[in-house]
């Protein structure tokens, strides 16, 4: 009649490492109680990657300063699988009743804020995560918890993940393989005649399927833009047909409990135009230098520079930015890999250097990689060549 | 150098008719412009599903009620997607300065607010999706508009379109075909050895290749809860290997241009535990009293209650709704097939009706179906046998 603890992700230790990073900054904020929301905050603090209800429900985990777990409160039916799938203790995973799903004026944070008033947690400095929360729930928040001293706490959890632990590597390690298993597979099926979807089929079958073994533990974001759509950069794909002499710009990801890896590369069906063959001896050129600057303490805008000087110097601007940190979101909410940004790199911040450049309207070209920092410069995490695919 | 329009989901007359229906609402609320920032939303209104960016960054589209088209404002490198994917004409798209990404206190929006100002839309009634924006982006408004009236209109567009055009049902009947791929693909790969990543990423790939010759335009959500997780709803899939004997509960769907349809099916490899057939028989039961209590001028209470008063008869209780609106989103955030709700169904509303029943920590059952209200009935858009299928 009850449901056990599943495979876990990491092992307890690695959790309460997290958790106690997140105590130690909620003391600095003298903030007594953290209430987080956004999801992937939620997976780094317990392991819960179900979705589902989680964005469109609200639910809530409680880290409290003097409780070594945290506590984890969804709505019922998604309480055995909070019990199977996180790192918690059975009375830490709160499963609220049904009926304040779906309906006006009540829902999940009134269970949240019953929780926190029995828990005596109701007169203290609570942390909230504000920007992830519809302002009636910060008022609600306000109203139940009148006296409670309410600190927006929206990034503090991401910027505490922003450095991996070797545990988390490890992870994302497996989620690259499986990305570059998805651009291999591409290679083999972008061909003249092929529907795009049975083509992107394939592709998400690769990336489920996974590598070495370890299966893809969610579906990763693929974007397929192909000719006349290379100058576009998040179109799924489209109901065309491949043709000889078109193009494909291909962006997707591995993802492994939760953590994400993405990898872009460029195919072309025949022979590539000069053009394009000229924007992606600068691309790599611009990506190569990009890498050897990476170390602690250089700056994100330091990277982004050394993309733009080199690629600049043969004949190509990039008007956008050059990546971001990925991990358990595709895209980090803290720096960007982009000039004016001073954020200093330190070992085990990982990112996707993302430096698709769509140049005009119609003609673009995309390559990444996916990098960590280490002690004294970067790893590539993912390892497909950094070619132009001539495929057909 | 130029993008030129692609296939549009919709004729433009479709989209204006979708347009003046909102114009409607913002007169009767004395709006000038409305933000429309809620993804479903901006799709529903313009025909752009294009995502990546969108959730992440700041963009919107602008209503005028003086102005026959909207304004789509998105970054510069997804303009192009935009100029291809919408009805719009070219001058309604704008894209705003890459600059504008990645930075601290400005963003996207202060090229909306800098739209609104431009276009003498400053100084009257300006409708916001308050809860779907950080409140920092409505304090933004407020500063920046300080002559604008604003008024939240959250929900305004999801409830326009919870009542379906005939064309919008066409889409969602190929949506519906693909699901029904999906459940029958399910039942033959579902298979003892079998890892579950392997016989979802068969799955995965009919739901792209989708149905009769439409395939499927972006990658619907998928859940497939294998014992001993049968009473969870959400988890994606595990790394088990499928057995003799258990059983899988399978969540997907079927997408065309943004439209999904939901649908549920129960497996069992070898034959089913009376417990479960008993389960089954009660659920099919009250699914289909649910139907038949499906006319315009009943309410969502009646539907819901329909089926909880059937299934008790039989033996089993469920605590959860049963269902809610789907379309653009897969929860529409405005109906719910639960008791109370006193909604009224009209024709052309499409709900899923989802009868998930978590009895235990470690057992429950899923079947549902998607369908739409007619004149005087339901027509479920959904096919596949209502079956507990044995498999293996």
């Amino acid at each position: 009649m009850t449901i056990g603890r599943g495979l876990q992700a990491f092992p307890r230790a690695e959790y309460l490492r997290r958790v106690a990073a997140v105590k130690a900054e909620m003391a600095r904020l003298d903030i007594h109680a953290l209430v987080v929301n956004n999801a992937a905050n939620v997976a780094y603090l317990s392991g819960y990657t179900v979705s589902g209800s989680w964005g469109i429900l609200p639910q809530a985990l409680v880290v409290a300063i003097d409780k070594e777990e945290p506590t984890l409160i969804v709505r019922q039916s998604d309480a055995p699988a909070a019990i199977h799938q996180t790192f918690l203790e059975r009375a830490n995973v709160i499963g609220f009743r049904e009926g304040l799903v779906g309906k006006q004026g009540v829902d999940g944070f009134d269970a949240v804020i019953d929780f926190l008033q029995e828990a005596g947690m109701a007169n203290r400095g609570l942390g909230v995560e504000v920007s992830y929360l519809p302002p009636q729930t910060t008022e609600k928040f306000k109203a139940r918890l009148p006296k409670a001293k309410i600190i927006d706490c929206t990034k503090a959890v991401a910027w505490i993940r922003f450095i991996k632990s070797d545990l988390e590597i490890s992870v994302m390690r497996e989620a690259a393989a499986i990305a570059d298993a998805g651009i291999l597979r591409a290679a083999e099926v972008i061909r003249p005649g092929v529907r795009e979807a049975d083509a992107v089929a394939e592709i998400v079958a690769t990336l489920v399927r996974g590598a070495n073994g370890k299966s893809g533990t969610n579906i990763p974001p693929i974007y397929l833009c192909s000719s006349p759509r290379t100058g576009t950069c998040h179109i799924r794909w489209s109901e065309d047909t491949f043709r000889d002499g078109s193009q494909v710009n291909l962006e997707l990801g591995g993802s492994r409990y939760g953590y994400y890896v993405g990898l872009m590369r460029t195919y072309s069906i025949g022979a590539p135009s000069d053009r394009l063959r000229s924007l992606h001896e600068a691309e790599v050129a611009g990506l190569e230098a990009a890498l050897e600057t990476v170390r602690p303490g250089a700056t994100c805008s330091d990277v982004a520079n050394a993309f733009y000087r080199t690629s600049k110097k043969m004949g190509f601007n990039k008007e956008s930015r050059c990546g971001y940190p990925i991990g358990i979101n595709w895209t980090e909410p803290t720096a960007s890999l982009q000039d004016g940004d001073m954020t200093e790199l330190k070992p085990n911040m990982t990112f996707h250097l993302m430096l698709g450049n769509w140049i005009d309207e119609d003609f673009g070209y995309v390559i990444s990689e996916t990098f960590r920092v280490t002690e004294s410069g970067a790893e590539v995490l993912t390892s497909a060549p950094r070619r132009l695919f001539e495929v057909g």
